[in-house]
């Protein structure tokens, strides 16, 4: 008889090999409506493990909200939540529709998804392309209004003008590219500057030739030209389609998803289906990109861009991009020291995503819930820094709270140590 | 009365603080024969010191004859050659008619320059685009009918599409491009990925604006889509202005000009002026592209790329680009300790040029004859390496030899010494 340690070991082999061998492209752009199994007119998608809007942080409970008029299902804020608190909106995780999204997370219906396609495994991954940093901090109307007048550009030009680009490919794959945007000192979660021009490079002879408005052509170059995070959507949907095919392999210990909705942070395990294993979301040591701001205008941890460190990038190889050190007043050495300790914590290294400046190690990958709590390690996050009135005002790192995996682990014993007795 | 050693000190300040001080600025493209200061139509310019027609190597001494042919100045290659040794046409350095040259070089009258100004010193430095690497290493035949299409293209198209859609710009200045690039796993001699996708950027909407001929366009976004190198002739042309700016400072020691013609190594010393110190170029050590290629194929050390390292950047930073560790079956700890072995021969660390995973190291920069000397430690040079039939068949590295600096040090103290007797 297998030995329950063979069965996991068997299992986490399983699971390692499918973030291995998945192939994610970047086939098209599409609205949430048309793409996400499951979405609805009526349905409004956030960042993080599911939590009633009466107890989101403020720039989600606002999102929602926003979402709701922006789609034309309420005529004012009032009505709006009054429709969210009797049902008549569904509000619930991105991750539970095959998206991810960054901060907020906010996606409706209209919203366009990056749809990004492995054929390995016949999974596919959704995420929003982004609106870039909106202005208008000082007070949550002017903020508002901002970020729907840039949802409505993303809608009716963007997505349309780069969704016809990219379909006119073979697709775009993304594995290669996050390969080559490590070489360029990314590390593919704060930083996606060397990404983002791999992506320009690719898109900029499709755009020229499927986009016949020379006005769109030219507000779409741009958006591209100033927006050095637009490949972390990509790199996002296909780390949700390469995590989503690790799922619900019986004795399985490694993570399949992390996320952060401001208030808690939230894992699931291979093993253990689709249950979330939650605990308060933490506090981002980093910087501030203005002196205006500080810890009391901050929003703990949030977003779902963590899926990045769920498939070993981002605080995981954050050696690759040694200038994300200034924001944690750090080092190159304590870069490495990170990398080095969450090769504790994971089942194996990617040598797809290497880490040029670490003699070409692979990237640690494949969180092991038994390694986390053994080593009391929780992987680093870096991430940005929300506002609570909305917009991003910083970055930095944080660390996932242990409980998640203390609660996974009590979880795995409970279901697995009963059935091999 | 001052002391030769604080005139020295006092000289190799003011030859540092002028390679600091420098902004160079890429303004244009244009033909050599309208910018280079004594340009004529009956002069071919080729990288590295002065060296006379019949002793160059292969793919210099064919590069002369077919640029001879390619200005219409001859009729066939026994016309040309005849031309050349009766001296009707004038072959020279490039470094003499304030440009570089990447490789063997050949610049004539119809060349397309980028052309860089550097507003602080009012000084100019100008290198040619790059062809791109030719294939049709066969025969030599077929090597120069495939360059001088390419010769033809990149005057009746590149140049001028280039340079008008520079024109269109306020002007791009080269170091921060160079400063970014160094953050993007690129030294900026063999590596160029990440500038040149920085440049990339830059050009797209100047391109888009004032180019009115789709065809045309096409055509200079399919080149500027795979040239990864195409930044380095930016920062060639940039590196020639500010080196050029730190010339005949009497006392000084530190290195104006470094450059190879694929038979000797060349080096200029600020307090000496315009002479040449020479010695035999080195082999490169480094790894073809294919193995239809060995050392038997290559020719020793060429071309005036060396002005990077001139200015402290390619083999003085190359921590910077691990991924070329590759090309010497190095390590990341190899790398860095030739970057530590810079700081001994260099006069000092240009803070704007910093190399992010040594903890933001500047770059080592100012080569100093007396150090070079005492520590019997030579410039270490990235570079690619030509086939004796002409292109680029693999890249490595190599080292400036050590007598170029011993005769330079031996003339300086002549020079000098008797001076303060």
């Amino acid at each position: 008889m297998t030995s329950l340690i063979d069965k996991i070991n068997a299992a986490n082999e399983e699971a390692f090999s499918r973030l291995v061998s998945a192939k994610p492209v970047w086939v098209d752009v599409q609205p949430a409506l048309s793409v996400l199994p499951g979405m609805t007119r009526h349905t409004v998608l956030h960042a993080g493990p599911p939590i009633a809007w009466q107890n989101m942080c403020g720039p989600q409970k606002m999102g929602v909200v926003q979402a709701v008029l922006h789609e034309g299902l309420a005529a004012d804020e009032a009505d709006a939540e009054a429709m969210i608190l009797s049902g008549q909106v569904t509000v619930a995780p991105c991750h539970e529709y095959g998206a991810v999204g960054g901060m907020a997370g906010i996606t409706s219906a209209s919203s366009p998804m990056a749809v990004v396609y492995d054929s390995v495994h016949d999974r596919y991954g959704y995420s929003q392309l982004f609106q870039g940093p909106a202005s208008g901090l000082q007070n949550r109307d002017d903020y508002n209004r901002e970020a729907r007048k840039r949802w409505t550009w993303l809608e009716t030009v963007l997505g349309p003008v780069v969704g016809k680009a990219v379909r006119s490919t073979q697709g775009i794959p993304v594995k290669p590219m996050i390969a080559r945007a490590l070489e360029m000192g990314d590390e593919c979660h704060n930083r996606n500057s060397g990404g983002s021009l791999v992506i320009l490079n690719a898109l900029i002879l499709p755009l020229y030739e499927t986009c016949t408005d020379p006005a769109l052509l030219h507000e779409v170059l741009d958006y591209l030209k100033v927006n050095e995070q637009f490949s972390l959507c990509l790199s996002m949907a296909a780390g949700k389609a390469m995590a989503d095919a690790t799922k619900n392999i019986p004795y399985s210990t490694m993570v399949s998803a992390m996320c952060r909705n401001g208030v808690e942070f939230g894992i699931k395990v291979s093993g253990l289906g689709e249950q979330w294993f939650t605990a308060p979301a933490s506090r981002i040591e980093g910087l501030f990109f203005s002196s205006e701001w500080s810890d009391a205008d901050a929003v703990p941890d949030i977003g779902d861009s963590s899926i990045m460190e769920t498939i070993g990038l981002g605080g995981h190889v954050q050696a690759a991009a040694p200038v994300l050190q200034q924001f944690v007043n750090g080092s190159f050495a304590r870069a490495t020291s990170v990398v080095e300790s969450m090769q504790l914590i994971t089942l194996g290294q990617v040598t797809e995503f290497k880490i040029p400046n670490m003699n070409f190690t692979g990237a640690p990958t494949g969180i092991d819930i038994r390694k986390v709590v053994q080593a009391n390690l929780t992987p680093v996050i870096d991430t940005a820094i929300a506002h609570k009135k909305g917009g991003v005002i910083g970055a930095g790192q944080t660390r996932a709270p242990f409980d998640c995996f203390a609660h996974a682990l009590r979880a795995f014993s409970a279901r697995y140590m009963q059935q091999s007795q």
